[in-house]
């Protein structure tokens, strides 16, 4: 019986050692980094092309430059013999779930493991914004010291003491991130999902609803992954509600935020600073937002750490392994729980 | 019997009220801005002045313009009248303590009240330096997002899992920083003080030789402060025998590191990366420092928050309250706890 083919789209930074290890019980097909989506498209559906016999593909975020996103043109394209797609991060708005769940392939992500890293980033922007530190840091920069005075002219920060965090999305990562806000002093967390969570999970946040977490935060932390519900769910209307002053931090994705309302409202003043990893058209960021001294921001760094990688790149392949050896994967994403859309268990080998 | 006479070196910011209700009991000079330190020793000795009546003295770090440091000269010129100086700042290098003692003139500092603010700039110096976040800020800057890759190019950072982190100076700040480091993972926390602290203080850090320091730790967080002991501790020397990659955080004293020394060990990579509130010539900071991006920094931003800032202000007033009706300062610095340099206490009303 020959082995499973595994399609591995992007590249292997650190986990090398666990691809080997794979090689023994599945033929890895690498792409060539050249490869556009159109001769992707084509191989997947040419005999000749070892792309046409993939079983399980592997998936990078920046792999999107050579397929393109995963939408029903490529579910459409993908070759019979696909059952899963792994895909490497936490968030998969990359891919569109529906039309691989009705052709019965499963796509795995990877959960939980970008927490730690994430929720590092996110405390990083949130003191950052909080104290106008990438402003002084600018204006130290920009030769404004000891001409601008103390702190070279940085506006006065503020302390966490008296301040309400406003989570926006308690998951894994809003946890993580609270965890670790808690030792700072903050007067209170409080925290918005579409359903209340369980008291052990809300972990001595305060159950608000939008319009509450909008009006009552003096810090508003975003964790919500992106969808149609959630596209420009903080836009111009969204921060009108907001305290004026008020402190944005998103580490989650950028569309969440309407970017030109975001801008604006740094400019007014209505937001008072804003820290993100994340943009609406990354990798372009609008000129306008990097050129205002009250955005700290960095280029969707918030996994990008040597052990969170090589953990993420590890955890790919055992969601493979686990698709070879039991039919499944181990983390399916949750659009895909749906009547019929999972096949039945079936090992590959 | 005439009001006691308080002379305010430097500028109130938000504790307005605070000196108004003082003005009511004490007799309030503030100084001309534009004052020189010759003519402010001039008027020290010039019945004309109202500087020559002065009781107490308060100060912040600013006002070094106009007065030049606190030295041995300036203690001689200081009127007979003057029992106290009330400094606004935990540190108080600029303040020379034994001519002072000598005369049995007392000097009080603000602890305690800095430990938030200073502890919170640490974490963000400590999380952007580990996590290269401001390489990847100013690659992004630069433009080269997407054209740098992930991260727009920025090296990949690391996680505080497996890290050790070694504080230099475990006082209040320092375990204000821990306390903020404990929820984010790390390995072990050591430190090392001229003495061992109780175990109630070392709040389960391991005691640590400074040469174990040095050797052990993955990050170095520096907390002590700036003295004739202290000036240059961390300098190439020192900066040897630490691991190859280390992180260094100095929220402290600049001039506690050896700053060419350290710049070069940026440069060739002994020292990953370094995240400073603090240069050895504020607020001149060396060109070659900025330019590294691999360094990370604010201009002393420690205590730069409105919450901060006004209870500083408010607890210098209280000490020269305190020295009013008791003829004490609440926090006198420990240098003047010798036999014979403290008065007894005499109330100036």
């Amino acid at each position: 019986m020959s082995k499973p083919v595994v399609l591995r789209l992007g590249q292997v930074k650190y986990a090398q050692k666990a691809w080997e290890e794979l090689s023994k019980i599945a033929q890895v097909i690498p792409i060539d980094p050249s490869l556009t989506r159109a001769q992707f498209l084509d191989q997947c559906q040419d005999p000749e092309s070892p792309i046409s016999k993939a079983q399980i593909l592997t998936r990078t975020f920046p792999s999107v430059k050579n397929t393109g996103r995963f939408d029903a043109e490529l579910a459409k394209a993908l070759p019979e013999s696909v059952v899963a797609i792994c895909h490497n991060g936490a968030g998969y708005d990359q891919i569109d779930p529906t039309p691989f769940g009705q052709r019965h392939i499963q796509i795995s992500n990877v959960p939980e493991l970008v927490n730690n890293s994430t929720a590092d980033t996110h405390v990083f922007l949130l003191l950052g914004a909080l104290r106008n530190f990438e402003y002084g840091h600018r204006l130290m920069e920009e030769g404004k010291w000891p001409s601008g005075g103390a702190a070279a002219g940085a506006p006065v920060g503020h302390d966490p003491e008296g301040k309400v965090v406003g989570v926006l999305g308690l998951g894994g990562i809003g946890r993580a991130i609270i965890e670790r806000l808690k030792p700072f002093g903050f007067k209170k967390f409080i925290y918005h999902n579409r359903n209340r969570l369980s008291s052990d999970l809300e972990n001595g946040c305060e159950y608000v609803s939008f319009e509450e977490l909008l009006s009552q935060s003096d810090v508003i932390s975003i964790n919500i992954p992106l969808n149609a519900a959630t596209r420009h769910m903080i836009d111009k209307e969204a921060i009108s509600k907001m305290k004026d002053g008020v402190v944005i931090v998103n580490t989650a994705r950028g569309a969440v935020i309407d970017e030109p309302a975001l801008i604006s409202a740094l400019k007014s003043g209505k937001v008072r600073s804003a820290g993100l990893d994340v943009y609406e058209n990354e990798p372009q960021v609008p000129q306008e937002l990097l050129d205002l001294p009250n955005f700290i921001g960095v280029p969707h760094m918030g996994t990008h750490t040597v052990e969170t990688i090589q953990k993420m790149e590890e955890f790919v392949v055992e969601n493979v392994k686990s698709v070879i050896n039991t039919g499944k994967v181990l983390t399916v994403i949750p659009e895909l729980k749906k009547e019929g859309w999972i096949n039945e268990a079936k090992p590959l080998v």
